[in-house]
């Protein structure tokens, strides 16, 4: 109800402003007896970190993560887990004469209007360096989902209007833009090199896919799966548009064609030849990582992994489309906070497109709402609660 | 975290099958002194009744709310609300054969691997009878925001491959699919037949506009207004995306363009004769009822009405897809629950088209998350405190 | 937030006004798979119900439970079960004249001051009645402890200045005060019957013992088992005070008596004949229940079963002080809404004590807050998600 | 549901082990504009800090508190303040011969029951220690409460079997023990000589006052004012039992003394000479404060200022029973992790009493949840959300 915490069973709370003195994050909830250290954190820190190509920002930020609280001899205690990273290379005095000026694309009147006033160094709590803080937590519920059997994979589909046309998962690694289709991230280069000498920005599609999450979980009715995913995903400053599965394509679809088939996980297998990811039919399902105990699979999967609000054991396919930048160097108009109209010309450095760094916070906030699932669904029957207790 | 409840100061819980005895929401924190009676409630639940066309099921539900608690002397007293429908029109029999086969497209597989069984009756709790629960919600929610200037009007952009072409408000009511553009509405009509013919079904979008909503409502990170708002909406059982503002459009646009410029309201009005609905460039903003203090808007909407998690006072514009109808005639193949495949052929009374019964679910989800909001950004400053306590 | 739900993964949602049509609980979360009757429910509601002696009120309340939802087949589906008692016996004019006069030691002030006005018959939704939905819920929650080899008892050790001076578990049904002592029981008789007399009124203590409880359930620090016990039990209208084992007395006592010395069980059964329970020394604990894996407990149980807030596997002690009933024939002195002084004499029938009346719902409070423990507790470990899910 | 949250709308999450690298709390919906700086937190520390008296520990903690994020330009932004103390001073080794046995009193087997294993040293989370971080958080609310008019002083009503006789709040910092009465403060110093002799440990009773505090505050049913009051002052790790207004004492009074008559503030005043606090009638309530509209309170105050769970605008008055601490240096019995019995005799520093440490905690408790309760309630209108929004 104040913003800043996710999740019940496995909590996760942050804090700190761009140009503050540090940013953090609270994890309540993480199961005792997990092996963590500053080691599993930090590899999906540096994902996300700046100026790792010449088409991100500039701006240097170690972002070292340090755990001050909730691991004990190596293993998480089940009590709160404390992580935080001191900020530094701040030039706040970039943003002074942004006090009184309202970005357009951005926060700043919105904080006006519900707080009075606001830090508007950097923009404050509003900006994109607090999802430092979820990727801290979303490492370590993906080392809780490893720890299951669950993976996940995050991918850029699209940059602007390039959009990939194969999909080879060694090359999301490969190149700057996480595409998994070498010769689509040439094309993304050269559009993002047209952005920047226009001081331009653009925008594009991340796409996360789970595997070997297991099927029944999940809670129906307002806490659907889905739903949950979504709210965590387009809670993501940039996102404005959430789809599993097939998404808005299902809408133009015939129930024939959209429903599923129930099938036995060895005729799955066959049928996964023909290629089931929609629309770039790009990336088939990993079923070898499904040890779970059902053996009831789809053969195609139009559905994305959850039908009703609960899994059902196939692979879960999210997709976000991330907005362009809306910090550009280009003169823009807009009101200062008396409501005259000003011209604006944004400096510093910003990212032409914020896509790629973009990729392991939607696969951080998917890691955080499923391990809470997992955790909730644990009581669903009787049978469990007795094999616990009894 | 048990599904069935949503929100925290306006609170809604929803309980019931598909074939129990009755259905009913419970509505807690519902502020006092709102005047309300079943026949402020009524409309809404007829708008999402079925057998209104030919293009529905022929269920005969009456649907007729009967307020139990909340109500004194024609208003709300700011205590629990307790509304329920009792059911009728049964015909159970119909669904005994479905008691060991997963429909394809329908929660059933998902609730036997969660819950180890399930009432099969009609989808039991998972059927869509549940979102009359949630319109007698929707129905309390609209009539406070409606005290507080906030309008709502829900339509359909496209049913399968037919889109509106035109915006005429008038037209929602006039026709079975709520589409704002009659000869859309023609063509969407030969869609659907020709689906009845082949026992098919069809999907569509959902287009819903808030009009009035005040700037600075909402909350920072994780429960961003646009988040609550996509949560609520794909929480509704057959939604596969949701967009908010230009959603995935915006992924291929730039920011030069995505960017709306602030401007004061005077200037918004001229701005808006270039028209600034997104793709079908269908509908533009109702600015007259904006009766909040500010002057400060945006010239275009590309945004849909939130920056950052918080509203700017412009028009809040949010799409749905909602997927064909998965109960078809048409022989499926899937699994019985022993995992040996069988052939399924589903008889009884559907819908070869849930979108335009679907609006008002939207509209309801929307208002109940708004409301919400309100209440909760009440407390932002340390100056409404005071107002209200000195 | 709201006020009218309790829990997160056991929640309790109860609706219903004094006189108003029904009265009723909405459970979500309770485990699929338990078989639940009306017939497991009614016993608990019959030991609240009224008329059951002549020192409770004469109100013919049949309080027969209905189950709306959540049950298929005679067992609990895991979707929300609605509980309602219908409303019958109102004599709503024997109020019209409390319209606008506060009665002392009611909420009627504090309601109006609240949300401006207040359904003010019978107290409306701080009536007393409203328990009768959360011992619909306390059945419910005994049934799935009583499937864990937990047990509840709940006993009045005093009205008024009466207090048991010996334990005798099978008085306890046998005398209309629930007094496990005979002798008490016959005392405080008296003194209710001079209570009657005067037109005044008495209150009393009770104490609630759940035995076969496992150790390492609860959480810490804000959300510890007792903390959750005490609001759990202080959300009794009556109720003023609430101790856990020793309580009170604790305070004057010192680190080496109150300290329980840990000691495997063998070691327990001996050192329990010297009677363990606080101050009455009248009731011993019931070990032979436990049938948990640790074999450690405490020789002595003045922590009431409960340390840092998690359980030790020793029997749970709570005791609760509630008040006399306010509702006195007596003449008082009170004002008006207007703040004028008035003369007030209270007609109607009301309970000269409730405490017995009170028991029950002291149970199924404590009853819904365990179950609510052990679901959580469930996901303390690592090994324990391991064990479910792979 | 993972224990280290507290409140929903002011909401406090604390972090930190007893010996960890620092300790923490994040304050998650402080309104915005409330001017704050590490000096109006300090104080609260120092109220807490050991080695104040020769009655406390000796342990040397400075506390000093960092903010790290949610003020700017000295006020608060409305986002998470986040408040640091760095441990130091830890006697890390004072504890390694603790690792597998369980200390009587303390949490040690709870933790290893739930948890499979625990940091011991020095408690680790259930430490103590753990409530500075809740003194952060209620110095924060104390300054909300005090721009409000409310105003709060605890103080010690007993130590072990001495009780104060008279009440002179000039007093309270004037003596180690917060005793309003001088010569019971002599008298309890004379007792903890003799338990620090004996190698023993002592407690007492806490009251916590709150003066000037709104009527028509709380809600009802489960989240009465009350009730979360307990809650959040059972959570502190000692104590056993808490009453509100009269407690205990009114489950043996009768209505017709126990019911507080209504009156008009002026008539208040008069009969407040006969002095209103149960028991030791040693303190009057001041009403001075009350600078509210309404001008109806209760002539005597057994409630305690809250009926229903909704505030009367009197006086609230909370009690809380605090075990003697239970590290102790005499020998004690116990059994380690093999279920073995040994001899334990604790080292260390530890406090012959923790009462005066611990009326700090109380009073930050109280506050934290008054403030929700403020800002909560200021949605229980309609009229109140007109004033706002329209």
């Amino acid at each position: 109800m104040s913003g800043s915490t996710i999740g019940t069973l496995y909590k996760t709370t942050t804090w700190g402003e761009s140009h503050g003195k540090a940013i953090g994050a609270v994890i309540d909830g993480c199961p005792a007896g997990l092996s963590l250290s500053e080691e599993d954190i930090q590899p999906y820190l540096d994902r996300r970190k700046p100026g790792q190509s010449r088409y991100t920002t500039k701006r240097n930020e170690d972002d070292l993560v340090q755990i001050l609280s909730g691991v004990f001899e190596g293993k998480t205690t089940g009590t709160p887990i404390s992580l935080m990273i001191r900020n530094s290379d701040q030039h706040s005095r970039d943003y002074a004469d942004l006090k009184d000026v309202y970005r357009p694309g951005h926060a700043d009147y919105g904080y006006d209007a519900k707080y009075g006033f606001r830090d508007y160094r950097g923009g404050g709590r509003s900006s994109g360096r607090e999802t430092a803080a979820r990727v801290m937590s979303g490492a370590v519920a993906c080392k809780i989902l490893s720890a299951l059997g669950v993976s996940l994979l995050t991918w850029t589909e699209s940059i602007g209007s390039v959009k990939i046309s194969s999909f080879d998962p060694e090359q999301i690694s490969l190149n700057p833009f996480c595409m998994p289709d070498a010769k689509a991230a040439g094309d993304a280069a050269a559009l993002i090199e047209t952005c920047m000498r226009n001081h331009d920005s653009a925008g594009g599609v991340l796409v996360c896919r789970i595997s070997g999450f297991p099927a029944g979980a999940g809670d129906p009715v307002f806490d659907k799966l889905d739903a949950q995913l979504a709210k965590a995903v387009f809670s993501i400053g940039a996102v404005k548009g959430v789809e599993i599965g097939d998404g808005f394509s299902a809408a133009s679809s015939y129930g024939s064609i959209n429903n599923d088939p129930f099938c036995s996980v060895q005729d799955q297998m066959s049928d996964e030849a023909d290629g089931i990811l929609h629309r770039t039919d790009s990336a088939g399902q990993d079923s070898s990582s499904h040890s779970f105990r059902s053996s009831i699979r789809t053969a195609s999967n139009h559905a994305g992994g959850i039908l009703g609000g609960i899994s059902t054991g196939n692979d879960i396919l999210i997709r976000a489309a991330v907005k362009p930048t809306p910090s550009i160097a280009q003169t823009q108009r807009t009101v200062n906070k008396n409501g005259e109209e000003v011209s604006l010309s944004i400096h510093g450095r910003h990212d032409p497109v914020i896509v790629p760094r973009a990729a392991v916070v939607l696969e951080s906030m998917a890691a955080v709402v499923l391990v809470a699932t997992l955790l909730t669904g644990m009581r669903a029957r009787m049978e469990n609660l007795k094999a616990i207790y009894l």
